[in-house]
């Protein structure tokens, strides 16, 4: 399967591992992000930052889950089949993401059944791992989506 | 406790309910952070999103939460206390968030404990809310924060 076959529910295995590739953020996107969403000292100010927690500026949580969020569009999710997502659990913040780094993105099919009362649809959990370039997993979660079953299925 | 109060791990009492005021979303809000984060039609092209699953365009899920988190930062999480957060549990994104909505948002402490093994923080759990203008919760979750003791605590 590559990444730009229309792909529906049923091409969901679970099991099967996806590459969604992989992203880097600046300090300028980190600080730019934060300022809007997450100004906390940490994410903002660079001497604050250094002085604080981390030993330096760090990405916000919520701009790692949206960089990653971006791979699974690009790479894993098909505008043809996705149907919105009622929730994600267990995100894990497993380590600093800092400027420069680069996040390589995959998504791993842990369950997918179809709809009973909608059979037009089914549901997927994806285990979600962002992993930098040291090869430190910095963000892990389980997200829930909702696709629609080919159509000639 | 008002916003603006220094407020340390001490100040977080299980049970208590914190407003965190409100927040409103433009279209052009919305289609600029998904185009750039969550680029999927229904968030990011009118047209196509209006004869999607939601029959019109509405926000990225990830873009309700940043929004909600802005409100946590301004309004609940101290910068004299805050040490990050290790995760959040339980996101529910329980109705559509569209163009001009406005979210307000609570936060209730459910947890709050002492750290054994570095007894300058402690770790709150916090359950979220973000309830549109018709008084319908369109987010829920459940967000973990380390904080630090008051120091002369």
């Amino acid at each position: 399967m590559t990444d730009h076959d229309p792909r529906y529910f049923d091409d969901y295995v679970p099991g099967m591992t996806h590459d969604c590739g992989s992203v880097s953020v600046s300090r300028a996107e980190i600080i730019s992000f934060a300022t809007q969403f997450d100004p906390q000292p940490f994410h903002v100010d660079p001497e604050a930052a250094a002085r604080g927690p981390f030993g330096g500026l760090i990405a916000s949580g919520w701009h790692t889950a949206a960089l990653v969020m971006r791979q699974l569009v690009d790479h894993y999710l098909s505008a043809e089949a996705s149907l919105g997502s009622p929730g994600m659990d267990e995100i894990r913040w497993l380590g600093p993401v800092r400027p420069g780094n680069t996040l390589s993105v995959r998504a791993t099919v842990a369950e997918a059944r179809r709809s009973q009362s909608r059979p037009d649809r089914g549901i997927i959990k994806t285990v979600i791992e962002a992993v930098n370039q040291d090869g430190r997993t910095v963000m892990r979660a389980t997200g829930t989506n909702f696709l629609r079953v080919r159509p000639d299925a």
